[in-house]
């Protein structure tokens, strides 16, 4: 059976591709054969996309896809919020109904729901881009919401991180950005026809050169998604930075250090389930003199 | 050894309570019979503070110390700020002025550094507090840089978790604090004497408002910790939350299952170096056919 998967998601097959994908996200029987046997190189470009909620990112994406789908290019979207059950419901049903309208082979597009209990969702995103990899994709965009709290790391997943704002006052960027400031190769101010936008551009442009380093400056890209102004730009940025990081074979090395790292800690935690884990303690505080250290060994050795 | 540090620790002396925190910090001999012999009860408050950088922070840590100590009170203070090597050292010069200042067997300062490669800062300080209230300490306050990318997980070490805001345009409270909105259980509005303060105050209260729960209301404070305004509000609001803590169980075995997940994973991947696992990640990408789940098996089985 996974070997028939197999060959489907190697040819690009569509079907394939979904069941594979959801053997992996599940961890039905087979999925560690299928990990195991995904081919190593490929050259799929894969782009985050994070950004507050209300920034646009949606329609920015599909803009993006409709670009690159004009010019032949295969694209697959992996879009997740993990935050919000609610919000998934209207993103994946947004989904459908770009999926009907593009209705191509062309173009896969899939919803991730949060694992809650099962911990770490940031893991199976890697998983999975290393299945949509082996269907040589030329791009694969994954859009989450960027909150602190998030549990998706983005950028310990995409090869180029884009942050996608919205103009508004100037002063905060100095603040409360500062955790997508380090994440992001490739900004995007997305509404940027709203009044306050060239100085909100000005003063992320002159953040940005800061953050520079010899082979990258992250651009500020001012877009409007709802009618398509900046997406050839945006498109055009995400290539450069690709063809910049060829140019540094220990960044590759580094991040995929990171994924290694993020699913040994995944398969190693395999075991525990954070509810089971609340009855032992519950029991253990029932019994008085509670040792946190001494609970901690006996799920360790 | 260890016992005679223990003897010291659970009298509350300083020197053996300096010496304890060193043992487990750097992981020296005998940490973890250390660990394994504290006691399980006891009644030190632990307050998380954290905020953007320039928000005042550390000066209304000092005011609220210098308050408690008035009044009797034991007071304990860990600082860290892991983003920012640099901040650290000023940081660290301002406590020992401070230190200097109280020359009181009531209060302990202690900072610490960033622990990089070793990974996971926020095990390492549910430790130490284990060791701090272990002493009988009355509070003890955890200070962090509260940015996206902070290692550090305060609402994952603290009972009550305070966030520290400077007035600025209002707009922003909706998309960017998303984060310290989920963690806080006191919002602190530092500087309100700046114009803009009443504005900002009235809309997080709004926003704090809508994430009441039937136990707790959010509280926001005004201060000015330059001049001391706001401090005695502050303590009063901390005591009124532990005592709301105390009507809820459950939310303790939650708390202690939190510290437990976190400090499980990290003694599970306590082998894994992040470096050698970089240098093993090269070896493998020069000999081709990269397999990422081919990688993690051979440190999982």
């Amino acid at each position: 059976m996974i070997a028939n998967y197999l060959t489907g998601l190697l040819k690009g097959d569509i079907r394939s591709l979904s069941r594979c994908i959801s053997i992996v996200e599940n961890e039905s029987a087979g999925f560690e054969e299928l990990l195991e046997k995904l081919p190593g190189a490929n050259s799929t470009k894969i782009v985050g996309i994070t950004g507050p909620p209300g920034a646009g990112k949606s329609t920015l994406v599909n803009e993006l896809i409709q670009s690159l789908l004009k010019v032949g290019k295969k694209v697959a979207i992996i879009a997740v919020d993990p935050s919000s059950p609610f919000n998934m419901g209207a993103l994946l049903g947004d989904r459908i109904r770009m999926s009907q309208h593009f209705n191509s082979p062309n173009v896969y597009i899939r919803s991730l729901a949060s694992r809650g209990a099962l911990g770490g969702l940031s893991p199976k995103i890697i998983e999975i881009a290393e299945v949509v990899k082996a269907a040589h994709f030329d791009y694969l965009f994954i859009e989450t919401v960027g909150v602190g709290q998030s549990e998706v790391d983005i950028a310990g997943i995409a090869d180029t991180s884009i942050v996608v704002l919205v103009p508004e006052a100037g002063d905060e960027i100095q603040t409360m950005k500062a955790g997508l400031m380090e994440i992001a190769n490739i900004f995007v101010v997305n509404k940027s026809d709203r009044p306050t936008a060239d100085t909100f551009v000005k003063n992320l442009r002159l953040l940005a050169h800061t953050k520079r380093s010899e082979s990258w400056e992250i651009p500020v890209i001012k877009s409007i998604a709802t009618r398509g102004v900046g997406i050839d730009a945006i498109i055009e940025a995400i290539n450069k930075h690709q063809e910049a990081l060829e140019q540094i074979p220990a960044r590759k090395a580094l991040l995929l250090t990171d994924k290694l790292y993020q699913l040994i800690q995944y398969r190693r935690m395999h075991d525990i389930n954070k509810l089971e884990l609340l009855n032992v303690v519950k029991e253990e505080l029932e019994k008085g003199n509670f040792n946190l250290y001494k609970m901690v060994k006996s799920f360790v050795n």
